[in-house]
C-alpha cells in the first residue's frame, strides 16, 4: 500500500503511508501547506473542544492548526520550541522522544511564554497524536508553568491515542501492521 | 535598553532587547502567539509583494506568517523544514546559519514539495530577515527545486537587510551596537 485515501473535516485526502521499521507502516498526514483542511479542521475542532483562554502546541507540524484554532476562537497562542533561543529568558524545559524523527528532543518555554500561561484553561493541540509521548511532554511544560490543561485535540489520533478518552479527535488514523 | 517599542502593521509592540554579543543587542520580534500582528502584517505585505503561485518559508518562526499569507492569498504554501523527516522522500537540502542559535543546521524539502514548486512563481518570507542567510538556503532550496523566485518579503528588516533592494519588508528594525 502506498496511499491511504480519506476524508477530514470534509476534505478527501491521500496520505502517504510510510515504513517505520519491518512490521510497521504509518500514514502520513502533513497538515502544512494545506490551507484549506487546517482551516476546516480548525473550524470542527473548536465545536467540539472544550473553553479554554489559550491554546498551545509543540513546534512545528501543529503550528499552523495552532494559528488558525487561537485566530477564530480564542486569539491567544503559545508555542513549544524545540530548541532554546537567545532571547528566550528565564525558560522551562522537558523532555520528550518523537517517532517521526530517531533522538530525544527538548521542549522550551521562555519565561514570558511560561508566565502568560500560568493560571490559563489551556488547550493542548496537534496535528496527529499517536504515542501521545509529544503531547505528554506539552502537558508537563504547561504544568511546570501552572497553567490548567482542559483539553488535548488533535486532527488524526492513530494506534493507542484512538481508545483514550482524553483525547479529542477528528478521525482515527489506523496503523498498519504487516502478517 | 530593555525594550524597543515599535508600531508594526498598526500594533504597537515593545520588543525586549537581547544581547547577542559584548558590543552588539538585537530587538527580537517574536510573532509567534500574536495573533493580531500576524494577520495584520500578511495583509500589508499582500499589498505589496509581487504575483505569486505559492508562498515559502523556513521552520519555525515564520509558519503563522506563511499560512497567514497564504491563507488570504494563493492558498498555497511550503516550510523548508530543519530535520529530515521519515515520511521526506527523495528530500532535497541546503545548510544555513542562524544567528538566534550557535550551529549550522540544514534545510530540507521533501520530493513531493520541491515538485509542486517547480516551475510556479515562488515567494520567499520571513518574520524577520537580518543577516540574509536563512532566506539566501531557502532560495537556494527553491532553485534547486526548479522554482523561480518572484520576491522575498519579510515584516522587519535589520541591519544590512534594511538596505538591500531586494527585500520588501514593513518596517526597518535598528541594531543595537554598544560604543
Amino acid at each position: 500500500m502506498e496511499k491511504y485515501e480519506m476524508t477530514i473535516a470534509g476534505c478527501k485526502r491521500e496520505l502517504p503511508v510510510c515504513r517505520i521499521n519491518e512490521n510497521l507502516s504509518i500514514a502520513a498526514f502533513i497538515m502544512f501547506g494545506d490551507v484549506e483542511i487546517t482551516e476546516k479542521s480548525a473550524t470542527e475542532l473548536m465545536k467540539i473542544v472544550p473553553e479554554h483562554d489559550i491554546v498551545i502546541t509543540a513546534e512545528a507540524k501543529g503550528i499552523p492548526l495552532c494559528y488558525e484554532m487561537a485566530r477564530i476562537g480564542c486569539r491567544q497562542y503559545v508555542v513549544a520550541r524545540k530548541s532554546k533561543k537567545l532571547y528566550m529568558k528565564d525558560s522551562i524545559s522537558v523532555s520528550v522522544k518523537s517517532i517521526t524523527t530517531d533522538n530525544v528532543q527538548s521542549l522550551y518555554l521562555s519565561g514570558d511564554k511560561a508566565n502568560l500561561i500560568k493560571g490559563k484553561r489551556v488547550l493542548v493541540v496537534d496535528d496527529v497524536i499517536s504515542t501521545g509521548e509529544s503531547v505528554a511532554a506539552v502537558c508537563e511544560l504547561v504544568n511546570k508553568a501552572g497553567g490548567n490543561i482542559v483539553g488535548k485535540a488533535c486532527v488524526l489520533a492513530e494506534g493507542d491515542a484512538i481508545n483514550r478518552d482524553d483525547i479529542i479527535y477528528l478521525n482515527p488514523l489506523p496503523l498498519f501492521f504487516d502478517n
